[in-house]
């Protein structure tokens, strides 16, 4: 339902819309020095550059349906809302982890923030080969402080219980994470599509029993396993970098789910960056070197996040799980230490699954990742996606048994290397 | 907080404040006919018996405070709202399940439903001995169609989410079982009461840390796995029984949790009465073929909610997981079945540890069980106990092992036999 004075903004009225905002006088400058630039390239809102005399400032607006599809596909305002609501936690958890957010029209579904430059989106970054210094540490951080903090480990029982009431309302937008990262790249459903190429690979996925069993499992998980508020589509599209700074964007698919999601796609997209490099190399193995950072990156990931959930449990754990009044207070350190590592371990396994079925949904399903999509010559595209697609498969199947992440980029390494898949 | 015109019910002003009813009125008579008497024995409400010229009703009440300890442990009145809404879903996935509903006022906390008559609490004729034909279908039945249906296996997604968020408000009466169920148990927890003579069991289980670490990965399932609605207290004192009808009552503890955890609290009360019966026997062995019964109920209740579930997996899963378009309809109707036989081993392993915690914190925590509690002779009741918390002890540390309920009743057989525990 679209409120009757919602209006989508344009550049030509959004100065004056916005132009009496106190905030926006104070930090980008008096109106009629505004100048405004539509920049939205994502597949849902609107997004402006509003530049004036003193800065600049984002001013993203939801519209009523999907961007990508046009209005035959309605979407919620109400998804400014959720992210919005998860931006404020997500900078209340991880002070600094997200751009500032300066004004909030729920009516409108505007969200203004600041301008983050001379930052890009972080894909673009790996597909041109680049390197940012303390990447993995910083996203790992966020994984952990993000996830452990909005779940019953941290928070009172009854907010945690309002966020979850809360963000259970995000519908829509969970029904798209469902639909398309759940199910459709096991059938042929009518929104896939694929590079010329992909056929027999598709036959085994969707041919493979086992596979489509443990994709439902893991869509069970997603759609049950309420511990905690996810961003809910973190990949490198969702993450701006500069030389010093790296800032997460885009939670509008904010809901409770498993500690593992966000953690096993932000991983995936890194492994599908490393499989789509030999895509972008001038010279055959010149991007060698850039692959072993990526996994290098995809390895601190979990490394690091492994490591401040863990000072997290040791010392922030206030909620009302695993508390200490059964483990130190009675002598028991060694229980809480065996607790934790056995959280961990679930969450490593939830991750795998997750990564995995983000991989087959990127190279199968609607929405595909431009680290393929740039890759210009169709059979190399095809190699590449094919062998991102037997990792997503090893990685499911292999779930429940993968060691840790040496074994993980051992398989990475190990497929990469196969032409004959 | 309490709204100004609540008001409790006594048997003098309930004539006057429900007598212009047309639903009493037409079925329990006129008002100057009614004959009212309190009657609530449980820990939190009060409870009419409302009698008249035409038949009978009861009338629910909640008070602001724990009648069980009084206005120092204040209690929402809201609960009586999540009982009735628990109910009007009950009555809708398995008809008949539980009393017809008349009337709700939720500014009153009040509930009038039909008087069950001549039905007993289930729990009384289990300590009296008395056997019921068909009660461990029934209890499997209602387990699988209200738990089946109130999921994603089943409902629409959306409305799914909507009563997640709705019964995600429960969070006072979730807090109850948060605490007495999984926590206070396990340490010396000040409402925590027990048998004299149990101070060996207790050292054993306080001090056993793989234990105490599952009890909080169940507790963890317990608030974050929003699989269903629960029943969310489903022991024998919340079943009314008579010659030939069987009916849930008292669902105010209801909120979207594991599947398993109605079935293994409802699992857990038949062992601790075959625990509990070598109390009631006047001589040695005379409850010997009682006991079978209540072990054959409690495999009956599994069998028949695997069976039940199985049917409804079969012919009504319309829900957004395990979609028939991934499966049967590419010819992978193995794939279906695999799904669900998994799926029943995770509530099955679920099911066996919440029995566990339950058992325990029967024996050790504020809230027991007539069933121990009416053995007056304090060694024999401490026996029967420590034998029940080394049951409870077996199936948590068994949970992801045991083989199924043959198993499980070998180990009730075997560990009632043991007078050194």
């Amino acid at each position: 339902m679209i409120p009757s004075d919602y209006r989508a903004l344009t550049p030509e009225t959004l100065p004056t819309r916005l132009g009496g905002l106190d905030v926006l006088l104070d930090r980008v400058g008096p109106a009629d020095s505004w100048q405004v630039e539509e920049v939205g390239d994502g597949n849902l809102n609107l997004v402006f550059i509003l530049r004036g005399r003193l800065g600049a400032a984002i001013v993203k607006q939801a519209l009523p349906y999907v961007r990508l599809v046009g209005e035959s596909w309605p979407l919620p305002l109400k998804r400014s809302f959720f992210e919005y609501n998860a931006l404020i936690r997500q900078e209340a958890r991880d002070p600094g982890s997200v751009p500032e957010i300066w004004y909030f029209d729920e009516t409108q579904a505007i969200v203004v923030m600041e301008f983050l430059t001379p930052h890009i989106i972080l894909r673009h970054g790996l597909i041109q080969g680049k390197r940012y210094e303390n990447l993995g540490e910083r996203l790992g951080e966020f994984c952990a402080r993000t996830l452990f903090r909005g779940s019953d480990l941290s928070m009172k029982t009854a907010d945690k219980k309002a966020d979850l009431a809360l963000f259970a309302g995000n519908v829509e937008l969970c029904d798209i994470t469902e639909n398309l990262v759940f199910s459709d790249p096991y059938f042929n459903a009518s929104l896939n599509r694929h590079t010329p190429g992909l056929e027999g690979a598709i036959a085994r996925i969707q041919g493979d029993m086992t596979l489509k069993v443990a994709a439902q499992h893991l869509k069970m998980a997603f759609t049950s396993q309420a511990e905690t508020m996810l961003h809910g589509d973190l990949h490198t599209g969702s993450i701006m970098v500069s030389d010093d700074d790296i800032r997460v964007i885009d939670p509008e698919f904010a809901t409770y789910g498993p500690i593992g999601f966000d953690v096993g796609m932000l991983i995936s997209n890194f492994l599908m960056a490393f499989m789509a490099q030999p895509g972008h190399e001038t010279t055959p193995g010149a991007r060698a070197v850039y692959q072993d950072w990526l996994l290098a990156v995809t390895e601190t990931i979990w490394t690091m996040f492994e490591a401040e959930f863990t000072r997290l449990w040791r010392e922030e754990r206030s909620g009302i799980l695993y508390q200490a009044t059964l483990y130190e207070d009675q002598g028991h350190s060694l229980a809480s230490e065996i607790a934790r590592t056995e959280r961990l371990g679930a969450i490593w396994r939830d991750a795998l699954g997750f990564c995995g079925v983000e991989i087959h949904r990127r190279v199968l399903g609607l929405a595909h990742n431009a680290d393929f999509e740039r890759i210009s010559d169709e059979p190399t595209r095809a190699a590449c996606e094919t062998r991102a697609l037997a990792l997503g498969t090893a990685l499911i199947h292999g779930r429940n048994g993968l060691t840790g992440t040496p074994a993980v980029l051992d398989l990475a390494r190990r497929i990469a290397q196969e032409n004959h898949l």
